[in-house]
């Protein structure tokens, strides 16, 4: 029979559809993984084509001026932003009904490696940990912008999640709201800190570890799970193991630790699920809650591997074909 | 600039991202609508093969047998159903932390038609309306259900929209659970209740019948809109223009009207868009709240035209590259 289970840190429920299950490796992708070259002469994101992009603003590099060649990581604004830094917050109305404001933020892309062909799983241990930093040295420019209330680290890799570019790059948005469903976490895992005394995220960690079957690896600052009411086959979390409610409060020490079992994770999906599209996401605290005792951030990353349709859509309740507590044997196996 | 809009209805905010936007026949579909037989001999929807469903739980036929020849709209439980009338409502544990239940409810599919290749928007009128009265004929039948909280009707169509089987039906499913995403929406219309003293989607429907540049088309029961915050391009509410909470609520009289304004909003899409991929779910109150005066059913349709990536995952702000100004003039257009 299927099974109803509840995030405890969203309160949602989702079906584990045990007659529709399907095995672990049932969901490795048949196509062969796409080939491409390590430099292509029209990307916008390969070296030497720096003047195709808007002005960089932040880039590792050994010397040389900015937004030219030299560098092995580069952000910039992107050039088709969803929100612009200026504007104002202000809130107006159309016929008094309609609420909107300008799309104020920020959008920047995160250019992770100068090869054109370079896969996360495949950046060398030095690289990540250069890419970490460069999220977390965004993530604290932007923090001082008054305008900004969120900001959201995300990659996209492959057209099932929703990408167009090939080059290995990830996004950064700042957003001039707290969204609803942002919101919404934050009061779950408030109510569960009243009611509790602690924090849901580090309860969640603890008792994951103590079942033991649905982590997939651990290290000793972070920990990677399937989650018990995980609303896709392999959705996958990674979490600090102390508590900690925004990424912003990394230290540099830690996320490049966080940087190798992120690429540990992203190689055991690539190996096991031949090179699956997925998102990550960073889920981190608004700005002004911080220092919140109740929230705790975390990564999720979610394979692109079945369609979302109506019932999800009408419901809210997603429907997994899979079990993760199967799906984390399978990807701790070797 | 981008727009941030709010829907009112429920607090969500979407970015209209200027920058990105496109065209509206930008959207329309490139490859060709794909052909199929009017009958296949494997297809266990189409007549002669009754006996490869689960026994139907209801058929509108002009005589004969149950489960055999002569239906034009057929109900049968999914034969991998995601939920399952047997089981217990009662809330389990794992560990004291992790919350489940028995996958308890109901999931039916209704064959919309014996004719395997015919599209919703072709179905002749007589049809449709039989088609909105098994929809009925269902709801009432399961809202006696002690363990059912929840109904929801949909349909999937094209690959993109989440469906394998090609011959056209849509589904029912009863919840044992009222999910928290519908809590919201009430709670979202309950709040509006109470400042305003009336309904946050009567009072939509008047603020946009008197802009009028975001309707696509209305009749004397019905009004068909591209809302003002739409998440997706060529999102589309219908919306009964009398208060009602429940779809169940809706007259068997009412119930024809709105299958003919249901076909032609889905004509006007198929032919301005060349066949998209879409859902559509009717949304409406759960049924102990059906006589609720803060709440009211409305059927969305969300055409599979673009794929939400790591931001909408991560924020529940989507981002839509459509106004729906301009898409509802390009629908409104001969």
């Amino acid at each position: 029979m299927s099974q109803l289970r509840q995030d405890r840190t969203t309160k949602e429920w989702v079906i584990i559809a045990a007659e529709r299950a399907k095995r672990p490796h049932d969901f490795k992708r048949i196509e062969p993984t796409i080939e491409m070259p390590p430099y292509k002469a029209d990307c916008p994101f390969c070296p030497g084509n720096e003047h195709l992009t808007p002005p960089e603003t932040l880039a590792y590099r050994s010397g040389g001026p900015p937004n030219s060649r030299g560098w092995w990581v580069r952000v910039i604004p992107n050039k088709f932003p969803a929100l612009v830094p200026d504007g104002s917050l202000e809130r107006k109305e159309e016929k008094g009904f309609f609420r909107m404001m300008d799309g104020v933020g920020v959008h920047e892309v995160v250019i992770g490696s100068p090869i054109h062909n370079q896969r996360f799983p495949f950046l060398d241990d030095k690289q990540v940990e250069e890419l970490l930093l460069a999220y977390r040295e965004r993530y604290l420019g932007l923090r001082g912008d008054e305008k900004i209330k969120l900001i959201i680290i995300f990659k996209n890799h492959g057209k099932r999640a929703g990408t167009s570019l090939e080059h290995t790059h990830s996004q950064i948005v700042g957003t001039g709201i707290v969204p609803s469903n942002i919101r919404r976490k934050l009061e779950e895992a408030s109510r569960y800190y009243d009611d509790h005394g602690c924090c849901v995220y580090c309860d969640l960690i603890e008792e994951e570890l103590s079942i033991g079957k649905r982590i997939i690896m651990e290290n000793e600052r972070f920990v990677v799970l399937h989650p018990f009411a995980s609303r896709f086959p392999f959705e996958t979390w990674i979490i600090p193991k102390n508590h900690q409610a925004s990424f912003g409060q990394i230290s540099m020490d830690d996320s490049k630790v966080f940087g190798k079992i992120l690429k540990a994770t992203l190689y055991k999906l690539y190996i096991k699920l031949n090179d699956p599209d997925y998102n990550y996401v960073i889920h981190t605290s608004p700005i002004k809650d911080e220092g919140e005792d109740y929230y705790h951030w975390h990564l999720q990353i979610i394979p692109r591997l079945t369609t979302p349709a109506g019932f999800e859509m009408g419901s809210g309740i997603y429907i997994n074909v899979a079990f993760p507590e199967d799906t984390a044997q399978f990807l701790r196996e070797d």
